[in-house]
Formats: C-alpha cells, sequence, structure tokens
C-alpha cells in the first residue's frame, strides 16, 4: 500500500519533469501530455517487458495514466501562469529517480534475479523514461551526460543489496538505499560532481 | 477478411510515408526498405509487445513484409521519375492513420481491456510508426508537433466506443469512427488547426 | 560451446565499437560503459522480445554483462593513453557483425520461422546494437547510410539459407555465410562500394 502511494508519487514527479521538458521544446498540449507519459511510464514498461511481466502496470491499473495525464495538464497551465520554482523540481526529481530506482529492483530482486540484473533494472527503472524523453525531443540523452544521475541508483541500490547481509532488516535497507540516492544525486547537483570525461 | 484487406491497405500507404521519407533524408534504397517497413509495422509491433500478443503479426504472415519491401521499391522507382502528387499523399495517410487506429483500438477492445487502454493502443497502433521513422531520421517526431494528428486518432476511437451505447450497432460504429479520424485531419490540414502551443 | 564462445567475443566486439563512438561523443565513463553494453546487446535483446524468447539471454547468465562493462572499462583506459588502430577495428567490427547476424538467422530458423523472418532476425541481430548506439548518440544510424552493412548480413544469412538445398552440410553452410558477410563487408569499405542514394 505505502509502496502503491510512493509508485504514484514518482509517476506525478516524472510526468511533472517531462512536461516540463516539453514545454520547454515548444510542443504543443498533445505533446506534452505524450511526453510527460513516456517521461513517467517508461522506464518501468521497459523493465516489464525485458521482464516478461505481463500484464505492464498501466495496462490493467488505470489510475496511473489518469494521474499522468491530469499532472500534465496543470503543469502545462501553471507553466504559463508563471515561472517553475526550479529548487523544488530538482528535489522532486530526485526523490522521483530513487523511487522508481529502488522499486524497480525490489520488484526484479522478488523475482529471483541476480545481482546485477537486480542493479541495471533498478536503475534502467529509474532512468529509463527520462532517456526516452530525450530522445524523443532530439537530444543527447541527459543521463549520458551527467553519469551521477544514474550512478546514485547504482549506489543506492548496492547499498540496498549488501546491508541485508550486514545484519540489517529489509525495510530499513530500502529506506537507507532511497536516502542514499536522494542524497548522491542533490550532492552532485549542489556541488557539480562529475565522472571523468573524454 | 474485409478487415485482413484494410489493414494491407494501411501497411501499402504508410510504407509509401515512410518510403519518402527516406529518401527527402537522402538515405540510400536499404534505409528506403528500412524505413518503410519500421514506419508500417512499427506502431503494431509495439501494441503487441505491450499487450503480449505472440506471435507479432508479421511473424507468422510473410505478406506484411513482401508487400511493403515491394511498396518501398515501387515509391524509389517512381519518385526518380517524378514529383509524388502531394494530395493524393495527403489523403492516403489520413486513411492509414484512420485504419490503424481502429484496428488497434478494436483489437484492444476485444481483448477485454479498458477504455483508456483501448484508447492509448488505438492511437498508439496509428501514430507509433511515424514516431520511429521521425526518430531514426533524427528530427523531433512530427506527432509532437502537429498534435491534431493523434487528436484525431483519439476522437475517432473515442466515438467508436461510445456510439455502441447510443445504441448503434458496433460495424457502424466502427465505420463512424474511421470517417471521424479521416475528416478530423484532412480538416487540420486544410485550415491549419492546432492545439495551443507553448 | 563454441557458439557460446563465439557470441562472447561478438559481445565484446560490439562492446569496444559502443565504447569507442560514445568516446568520440565525449560522454563520461557511465555514458561510455552504457552505450557499449547496449550496442553489445540491444540487437539480440530487439530479437529476443519480438520472438517471444523469455528469459533474455543476458538476464539468466551474468557473463555478458560483465564481460561487457570490463571490455568498455578498458577500452575507455586504453584510448586515454594512445589512438586506436583503425584497421583492426574495422575487421572485428564486421566480424561481429557476421558472428551476430548468423547467430540470430540460426536461432530463428531453430524455432522454425519462415525465411523472410529468419532473415530479419539475423539482421536485426547483426545491426540493431549499432542503430541504438546512434539514436542516443542523436546521429542517424549510420545502416541507413552505409548499406553494404545490412545487406552484407542479408547475403550472407541468404546464402546460409539456400545452401544446404545444394547439399551442403548446416556446419559448413554456418562458415561459408559468415565468411560472406566479413568479405562482402570488408570489400565494401575498401573499395567504397555503396548501393543508388537518393
Amino acid at each position: 500500500m505505502i509502496s502503491y502511494v510512493l509508485d504514484l508519487v514518482g509517476l506525478a514527479v516524472s510526468a511533472i519533469s517531462g512536461a516540463l521538458a516539453a514545454i520547454h521544446a515548444k510542443l504543443d498540449l498533445f505533446g506534452v501530455i505524450v511526453i510527460a507519459a513516456l517521461t513517467a511510464i517508461g522506464g518501468g514498461t521497459l523493465r516489464d517487458l525485458l521482464l516478461n511481466r505481463h500484464p505492464i502496470f498501466w495496462i490493467v491499473d488505470p489510475r496511473p495514466l489518469l494521474l499522468i495525464t491530469l499532472v500534465a495538464l496543470l503543469t502545462a497551465i501553471f507553466a504559463r501562469m508563471r515561472p517553475v520554482p526550479r529548487d523544488a523540481l530538482v528535489v522532486a526529481d530526485a526523490l522521483a529517480l530513487a523511487l522508481f530506482a529502488m522499486s524497480g529492483a525490489q520488484l526484479a530482486e522478488g523475482a529471483g534475479h541476480n545481482a546485477l540484473v537486480v542493479i541495471l533494472m533498478g536503475t534502467m527503472t529509474g532512468v529509463g523514461g527520462g532517456v526516452i524523453r530525450d530522445v524523443l525531443t532530439a537530444r543527447i540523452p541527459l543521463i549520458l551526460r551527467q553519469d551521477i544521475y544514474a550512478t546514485a541508483a547504482i549506489a543506492g541500490i548496492g547499498l540496498y543489496l549488501a546491508a541485508p547481509s550486514l545484519g540489517m532488516a529489509r525495510p530499513w535497507a530500502f529506506a537507507l538505499g532511497m536516502s542514499l540516492i536522494v542524497a548522491v544525486r542533490l550532492s552532485a547537483i549542489r556541488w557539480k560532481l562529475q565522472l571523468p570525461a573524454f
């Protein structure tokens, strides 16, 4: 139940980030809704396809798509009225990354996959939507330039997988992994941290 | 049977539109065939993957791929000889959108999905190939800039879903929805209608 | 066993080509690993999704992903030290195309699909990763401009399918098809062969 609410929060925040990117690219109202939806459900959909989990989560439950459409419309209306507070958005985006990455990882772990696949699926759930958003607006995906983004997800999921072997209860490991992702991501933005580039 | 023939017509028209886009992007003969094929089968393939319908339609039946290859070759030869009549193409493209959108919607409805998923799958079947075409030729997908395209599909499918509850027989609802898509799309082109952009 | 080793060789060589493209696009270390991985496993993953083969090959066997990560890291380190010998890369890339195309074709054939699907799946396995690599680095896919690339794969697979009906044993047909792909590809590079472009 809590996990379902957290998922909806993640969907809403991702939809806002997608809608803002679409508005920035001067798309029309329909484009804004589509990009918002793909940003929000893209990573999870790819994960479900690769893990052969059917039906895909938004096909049986209409709430994710309704929520995303509503959020995209509100974002479009709001963006016409006043500039978006940037700090709120950055925190929200880090939270969505953490929520999606950890829930994707937990899901792959529950299906009995090895640690490498758990990390990969969690990271993909976290960053997949943003990659689709960037490809559709014809940019080199942000994620491939801002590495501390995916690296934050990898670190958090790794901690979540390692913590139980140190005697930590699973829910605490989950909260700890999620906090690490948010902390690493916000630190990377605050102090402009980057991996070596070429 | 009629529905199968309509599908082949849709595939052929989409293949022409894909081939012309590839020729415009100065791709070579192979690129023209590939883009034509992806434009024609892209939306339906994505729909089948998401709905877990296997085998995918062009894997068991060789006719779609043979037809597309033939049409792409003919388009390439024809385009070298004389300019393509633009009006014929616009009408044909609107027809392909209507055919794909309605057949995708009908298919999702037949599988028992809710109205939101039916609309989404129909729209995706209608516009998916064009999005793939535009991504592969490195443009912002046309569909995200010309909203009355997908909006036409959404309107037609919505009418198709609503009509039976008003006492209309299903085949008539199907024909009505399809006509609405063609009419909306051609009106949008004729009078340059657009949704509010940002 | 030999086929498994050949697959790993193909993965490694593709990963090198992906890593070099990412380094060229000035991505950071994480981006290099991701692009290397998508280039190496992209074609095979798409093939498995379309043919509904689950679990996907790299989900049950951790070796492909570990190998790719290692190769991408080594490529990144090596590329900082000295320029990459271009000839070695070209030969390796042709070899990877041949390995992936033939193994993808063999797999589709083993599943009982018709010749058109066998050719399509083999070609997709061979070139799919490169297309994903180019889309993510925001270029028109190389494959759509350098047609002798995919055309080489189609020719080799066609030969592999035709040879047994001429009384040739299957392993020899496999080796022959693979050799043809490498030969056509290297000839095309050496003498700058191209299909007619528009």
